[in-house]
């Protein structure tokens, strides 16, 4: 049986490498999820200006510094995305991109904000064929006709890895770059998908007027939405709430970063992610003495 | 007339410099007021290890490297105490150690905590003659007898100007060390004060059970409690009360740091003085549309 680590800190961020950062200082049995590259946004800030001892230093510079610890104290760290995040009585069930899990006692959600919104009626319609997995779900789908809704580089190897089951596959192009797919199974639509829509038990896309009609959907973005990701979690104006000790309405499952809130700083997510990290490590030492 | 500042920033600490240098980002007309050499506590930490970006560094390395962000940007620096924080409609007037004052539109509070308590009824008996400043108040005592608590250093300077105009200095010495004045006119005694005790109109200090009477007395130590510093301000178990902006219950007074709660950390300390920075930058700019 895979153990049970006492934290998943989900994020390669500053707010998820503070926690991890916070974690080391605890001695907790940790895992750190998320891309080796750690923040996209901070790799692409011109110059950080207003985090305290690194005046006028590139993103990038920065960024490297940050990710940095990951070797420096040899994390366990997954270089890979969550695809959802299952809540139970005393623990957390992780699914990872590849559809395998992880487990652990406590979870620290440090994942950013996605600024991309969903598409109309996604969450009312989810339970209609949207999905989010294709690993996980590709098989419903055999012989099938699928659409993904493809906003970045992976959804392009995903689309191609989904044509070789279902019997055609809609490429519905979000990633500002021109596709050809050279493949007789693959359309590539150029539009811009507005709702999806309900017509008896058929779930359809509405492209900019254009109804495009499906078997399955799956949406493929860089992050999902907090209550996708983790289902039940109490979400207010867009961001998840948490209490003065960061923890969310779910027992044991803290969050930090821009995930939580305005203003979307480094030097507000590495404090976030400090008193996360310690919150998680406390949460773990009270579940042991029990 | 002396200039109104937009933003008075009270502590040099890792709070009240991230706050800075957040006001520096929002292009404020602002002070910082506070030790050159910046946060004690910091100074004397053998090991930082949980702020990210700094592994391993010592805290007074950690800062200096904080601290010399007042040089780098050419900060409006004063290398004072405060003494006192006065709240008017739209303007706070900041009374300085030496007696003089600053005005600021807003005021960011990150002086830190003071572990040491205070005195037993020292709040209760605040109007029967307790002084935190020799330099306004020493006139009242012209060839009266009083009393020092002197925690620090600075409390023996003032111990001996003290004793230039009063008749008699007690200096109940709570500085760790052994002090000699060499000067009939001051009375060093080495017993600690254990509470303020009110006879009619006299106010007396109970000394380990000896009862000392005197015309006045001064507590002088490195930070006040903040009901001291800022009279209205609202404290909860010890810290100052904040909103989710960092505000206090007084309009325009922003308040980050150890001074509004645990855990005392350094991240948790930038990102509160990031956040409020900003808070502050934001009240600004409202109050100039108005």
């Amino acid at each position: 049986m895979k153990e049970t680590y006492d934290i998943a800190v989900i994020g390669t961020g500053p707010a998820g490498l503070s926690a991890a950062l916070n974690c080391v200082s605890r001695n907790k049995k940790f895992i750190i999820i998320g891309p080796k590259q750690g923040s996209k946004k901070l790799e692409m800030a011109k110059k950080v200006d207003n985090y305290l001892g690194f005046i006028s230093d590139s993103g990038k510079k920065l960024n490297q510094t940050f990710t940095g610890i990951i070797k420096r104290f040899n994390l366990n760290h997954l270089d890979t995305m969550v695809n959802q995040i299952y809540t139970m009585p005393d623990v957390f069930f992780i699914e990872l991109k590849d559809g395998s899990t992880v487990s652990a006692k406590s979870v620290v959600l440090a994942t950013g904000i996605n600024m991309e919104r969903g598409i109309k009626n996604e969450e009312l319609y989810l339970p209609y064929g949207i999905s989010y997995c294709p690993t996980c779900d590709a098989n419903l789908y055999k012989d099938k006709e699928i659409c993904v809704i493809g906003y970045n580089e992976d959804s392009i190897e995903e689309t191609i890895f989904l044509s070789g089951i279902s019997s055609k596959v809609y490429f519905v192009n979000m990633t500002k770059k021109v596709i050809d797919f050279d493949n007789p199974n693959i359309e590539v639509i150029n539009k811009k998908p507005t709702s999806f829509e309900l017509d008896g038990e058929k779930l359809l896309l509405n492209l900019e007027g254009d109804m495009l009609k499906a078997d399955g959907y799956f949406v493929l973005k860089d992050s999902k939405s907090p209550e996708n990701l983790v289902p039940g979690v109490e979400v207010e104006k867009g961001h998840i709430k948490v209490d003065a000790n960061f923890e969310t309405n779910l027992k044991g499952l803290f969050a930090c970063g821009d995930l939580i809130g305005q203003p979307y700083q480094i030097g507000k997510a590495v404090g976030e992610g400090n008193i996360c990290g310690l919150s998680a490590s406390k949460y773990i030492e009270r579940l042991n003495r029990r």
